[in-house]
């Protein structure tokens, strides 16, 4: 059973939006089972529209399409969907009565062209929209002569032995909320009662420090063993951190969910001081940050953070999640040197001797910053966040981290290439993950 | 001459991450007048990835594809592309070499599963990529013979009677800023050599400060201008601002650029205070903390933040630019009161009275971090990012504002609304925009 999500707009295709409803399109029948098969988008022209229904129509049971619904003359998908189906647009009384009603509601006058969108093709069966003029359409029956002398197959009969017919044809708004209520709570619930079989489990494992290939060698036995309980394995790098996605399909929930969690506690006693995460899907992401609020909030510990090369990033970071001001003290953002000798109580014969980008300043920027703002831990980095500013001893790059508590000092030592960018927020969560080692041995 | 955008990836079909490469790819494109006819996401599966190969071929001229060239075993898509040209995988020195020295600059080993990124297709051209492991792949040859009985048509030949050949495809990686610099570099001045016929300028106003639709009405009549020369315009709006794209095509280069220059110093002469910068197509993007650390560079003068609400996102944006330690001293996140009294110097009974969010409380931030850090100009941010923490008289969203000079403070009250990481955008930028008018007064 696949489906395939096809979205018009011209607006998609110079750029000007990004495909935000084919996302969450996507999520939602993954959620339930479906598996998508592809995802095309093309624009307000009628060749191009009746080609992608009849291609959609060879490898899809289900074709969800949005957007062209809106009255103006540019929206052509209606007339398309009459024309595939060579069928025609009847006037609709009950569609008439909810356009006539949103526009009452909200005490304006009905401008005419809105009449429009009461009209739809002959053989499709409404769905209301709550939220706009423009109603949804589900094609049940298989196009009659099928436009493509589409064969019955397996995947179109039911275990049960039910046929159901030629594919799904369901057409609906490119308003992003108006499709979106839509679908939850028409097309999903439908879809659900006729097709859902499978079920799917994804998890995603988020892992910091580790490049992709040096982690694809490091779980390589493991990884083999995914395959003879067929579950799949996506790699999602990103600067400074590896997503690990864990994908398994089966008809017995239970049993598929308990298999991934079996395997992601393998993974997460393989490499435990790279997983910092694991998220379901559909949940909120997990980052770095978050994680990290949780464990200062549940512990009732405080945090200050001293930045040189990362430039208040950690910070940022750290106070973008809600709440943070329980447990986030502040920042001291030491750019100039002065800043680390007066705020920060950085001794000044080493800084005049090691350059401030060395060991002894970045413990003693963590270690000032956590007792001069009276916080239970302390962050700092200091380096060489480029493109230039580097010499053949301490090249761009160069970034030394620390983190501290009342009893324990941490330092390392990293390179995290030229482009500055990527190298402020590689060091920040490189720092961010040596706080969360360091906090999970604090009692 | 049209292209088709073809990305392939899980991630996608499962709705884990939104298409924004095809939507930056498709804006690249038209800015050098090349339209994109379709964009088609896929799995990362050979049957599909080589069945959409052959049906792009027969509706674009340009194909480019992104994802799936990582050194894993999920990524596919090179022996797909070899599969479908029928030829087979070649070691390539030089892309090796490139790979050996992406690990060794940041003295790491390089795993062997690397040694597999320098493998390319037999018949294409390597595009070599600064940021990443993975090459890009240009197929200039028509595929011989073409798998689908792909004639010559119009298309293939310029006005001028070259014979172009059979279609392009450009492979690419599928990590955003990997893809972005190949395409920047490479793929864009390639294809505006081969196929840009007119010529187009694209001018971007970059506004702060002011909302889409307030824009609109102000600038009503001067859009209306703009329809006789054929001139279009397209806002886009993003968190704390809005950017206005000026565009025209033409074949007198001279006389286009001149008549948009035109429009465009109508347009500063209407809004000055919104408008910070103008960008020209291809260049670096404009941003407020470049346009305010060109202003400092110039003046010799430095510059110091005190942030509450911002939490360190205005000193993150001020380091994102190279060079910046030549004029940004540094900056105190005070996110406790604490630090607001003892570093900042803020009044103790100022704070009880009237609590952290009040113009006074702002001002004493401002000029103390300006002092404490020895700084020609401070900035201080103080307000509920939310989404808790508003009460009646301060609603969530609430903030102050204050920038000074060692003349002037400039102090301001805005409502930001209750997302979080917009509020914190927004305040961010305004700030910044503040400090740009007390900059650009100031000799």
């Amino acid at each position: 059973m696949f489906a395939e999500i096809i979205s018009i707009g011209d607006e998609i295709l110079i750029g000007q939006i990004t495909n935000s409803n084919a996302q969450w399109m996507a999520q939602q029948l993954n959620l339930i089972g479906i598996s998508v098969k592809q995802i095309s988008t093309v624009g307000d022209n009628r060749e191009d529209v009746i080609r992608i229904f009849s291609e959609a129509l060879q490898r899809a049971d289900i074709i969800l399409i949005t957007g062209g619904l809106g009255p103006t003359n540019d929206d052509i998908t209606k007339q398309c969907l009459c024309d595939f189906f060579k069928t025609k647009l009847v006037f609709n009384e009950q569609c008439f009565e909810d356009v006539k009603k949103m526009f009452s509601d909200r005490n304006l006058g009905m401008p005419a062209i809105n009449k429009g969108q009461a009209e739809l093709p002959e053989n499709c069966i409404p769905i209301r929209n709550k939220n706009g003029t423009a109603p949804g359409m589900w094609f049940e029956a298989p196009p009659q002569p099928s436009p493509l002398g589409r064969e019955k197959n397996q995947q179109q009969v039911l275990p049960n032995g039910e046929d159901i017919g030629g594919a799904l044809f369901v057409s609906l708004p490119g308003v992003p909320y108006e499709m979106k209520a839509m679908m939850s709570d028409f097309v999903i619930p439908e879809l659900q009662k006729r097709f859902q079989r499978n079920f799917i489990v994804h998890k995603t494992v988020h892992t910091q420090g580790i490049g992709e290939s040096a982690l694809a060698e490091k779980i390589k036995e493991w990884e083999d063993s995914l395959a003879k309980h067929e579950i799949k394995l996506a790699y999602l790098p990103s600067p400074g951190q590896v997503k690990l996605r864990v994908s398994l399909n089966g008809n017995d929930q239970k049993k598929i969910t308990d298999l991934v969690d079996e395997k992601i506690n393998e993974l997460r006693q393989l490499i435990p001081e790279y997983i910092f995460a694991t998220e379901e899907f559909g949940k909120e992401p997990e980052t770095l940050e978050k994680v990290i609020g949780e464990i200062l909030r549940k512990k009732k510990k405080t945090l200050a953070v001293a930045e040189s090369c990362t430039g208040g990033y950690i910070a940022h970071l750290i106070t973008s999640i809600a709440g943070s001001s329980d447990y986030f003290n502040g920042g001291i953002i030491a750019y100039a040197n002065e800043m680390k000798i007066n705020v920060l109580k950085v001794d000044v014969k080493i800084l005049e001797e090691k350059g401030a980008v060395c060991k002894d300043v970045a413990e003693q920027m963590s270690d000032g910053v956590r007792k001069r703002l009276k916080a239970d831990f302390g962050i700092s980095t200091t380096g060489i966040a480029g493109p230039t500013g580097g010499s053949a001893e301490k090249p761009v790059g160069t970034v030394w981290i620390s983190v501290t508590s009342d009893t324990e000092i941490i330092s390392e030592k990293f390179n995290f290439g030229n482009n500055r960018e990527r190298n402020i927020r590689r060091a920040s969560l490189s720092a961010l993950n040596m706080l969360r080692t360091l906090l999970e041995k604090h009692s």
